[in-house]
């Protein structure tokens, strides 16, 4: 690809959409030109890059005309309805929704674990879901010493993975609650302010939920292991910004907690956040607006020989996905 | 014992001890006179018992005369401090402090899983922690069927498990930030509101914090199965007062859900909540103030053939404590 890229933010103004702007002016991306492109809706609006107010124009069929590259963040609809035609007028789509994810054409890619699947796309590159990212961070380094066979994973997932609305609505439910009032529930279906629930995507008729077949199937497929056993269980916390992980590794044989210790420290993308004396470990909070995904409270498990217990917190927007996108772009462009 | 009880509080003014005193009238608990016992900190306070404000006396050497039951919750400390007395003066103590739970003359009880341990009191029976009363409440009717070999849990603990103060921050810390003000920690190590972390309590050598060993260790004698396998992550939330936990759980053979969905809907002290079409499963807010532990998603392990994973909620300070105690002293005086 040209050295100076020509590139557009579909669903510019959400929160994946914002934060990929400010990561392509952080980390100095080669942008020759950028197009911020929304709903009508949102068509009007301006958004800050570079010191300039960037207007965002409405998505059409004549938005990709000499744009080299595709951030798609506006959901699995538009990305389906736009994604073509992208690619028609010669874009390279880097699409943040589950609408190609699962598609053998198309690569799933997490930068630090498959970049060499990056180079094998005809058009389309996926990114993955944030709790598949997130958790494929910390095993992925493991995997690679001694195969995973099995993984049990229970996520406390934020309100930032159901979009800035959502973070919102956790912030108007907390105030009303404090107040004596109801809470608002327009985005999510229950009160989230301290409550929690069961991930509420769509159920499979084994009862999982798409967040959960997410973290199975695309774990298999960016792993090219797709006889690992994965089970898991999603649920909504009423954190902003930041997804939590307790995952469970079964392995061949023993692990020693400290060698992964030490594989962790030094993986990339990953920090090792444990502080054992005074009980400290990651947290949403200190994730959020990281880049690193925080990993710690590696242990034996208490209940296999070849079991290892791990915690981990990733910021849900950066590398659980805009971070990422911009990583495949990288990669794309060959930053 | 007699038919109507001479009984006594320890701890009568925190967030178990009033709950027990609610639970005592509303159960029509057969008292021929009730003693609330507090810190000195705390005496000169009066609360409501059946119509009359009861005073609050400071704990002393002469507590226990005349006594025949005492419900202590102040904490490990003040149980170890006067439980002995107590005994010594005549009175069964029901002890909700982890002081004397893996002491193996002291039966750990829960009157729905092992009700004929309570008989062999010498005088103390301990009340297990609220994760393990939770967890074992769900997992025991199974275990009845067919023989849980391995469990593996996630816990969703709530500020209540720290007393009423730790639930009074949560909600300050959540005002604060709000306000965008530092939120105060006193209770809590670190922000608990739009936040979580790893349970606090002390570190073993493995890195498993005790509350995680009491769930290992705890299940195993309720259970009367010191082999067990069992492994445990405990994370608080900031929820107010109903406990979630992702469970697990892996049998010799596999376990038809549908068996395991009418076993649990037939279980004592559990309500199988499970709406597939609404997407509706437990929850906190649900489990608040209820005798019940919610239990819902039961659903095939896609990572072993033998294996069940489910979804709980309890009232951490209802079933998780003192509604266990009030019934352990049912079972004692026979009611």
């Amino acid at each position: 690809m040209k050295s100076q890229v020509r590139v557009a933010i579909l669903g510019a103004t959400g929160a994946v959409g914002t934060e990929l702007l400010e990561l392509l002016e952080s980390r100095n991306f080669p942008i020759a030109e950028l197009k911020l492109l929304a709903s009508s809706r949102s068509a009007g609006r301006t958004l800050p890059f570079r010191g300039e107010q960037l207007p965002v124009a409405a998505v059409g069929e004549d938005s990709f005309k000499n744009i080299d590259l595709v951030l798609a963040s506006a959901g699995g609809t538009t990305s389906k309805a736009w994604a073509a035609t992208a690619v028609e007028s010669g874009a390279v789509v880097i699409d943040n929704s589950s609408a190609f994810r699962m598609n053998p054409q198309v690569p799933l890619v997490i930068p630090e674990v498959n970049p060499e699947a990056a180079a094998t796309h005809q058009g389309i590159i996926a990114n993955p879901n944030c709790t598949t990212i997130l958790m494929a961070m910390a095993v992925w380094p493991l995997h690679q010493v001694q195969p995973v066979k099995r993984i049990i994973a229970a996520t406390y997932q934020s309100a930032s993975g159901a979009g800035f609305q959502a973070m919102e609505e956790l912030k108007l439910q907390a105030q009303a609650i404090l107040n004596g009032d109801t809470p608002p529930t327009e985005i999510f279906p229950y009160p989230l302010a301290f409550n929690l629930f069961p991930h509420n995507s769509a159920l499979n008729e084994e009862g999982y939920c798409e967040e959960e077949m997410k973290m199975v199937n695309e774990t298999r497929k960016i792993f090219n292991a797709p006889e690992m056993k994965i089970s898991a269980t999603c649920v909504r916390v009423p954190v902003l910004r930041a997804h939590s992980e307790a995952i469970n590794l079964e392995f061949s044989e023993p692990f020693p907690v400290a060698k992964a210790r030490e594989i962790l420290s030094n993986a990339p993308g990953v920090r090792l956040v444990e502080d054992w004396q005074a009980n400290y470990f990651p947290m949403p909070i200190d994730a959020t607006g990281k880049d690193e995904v925080l990993v710690g409270r590696i242990r034996q498990d208490l209940s296999h020989p070849s079991g290892l217990e791990l915690w981990l917190c990733g910021d849900q927007i950066r590398k659980g996905a805009a971070l990422n996108a911009v990583q495949i772009a990288e990669l794309v462009v060959g930053c």
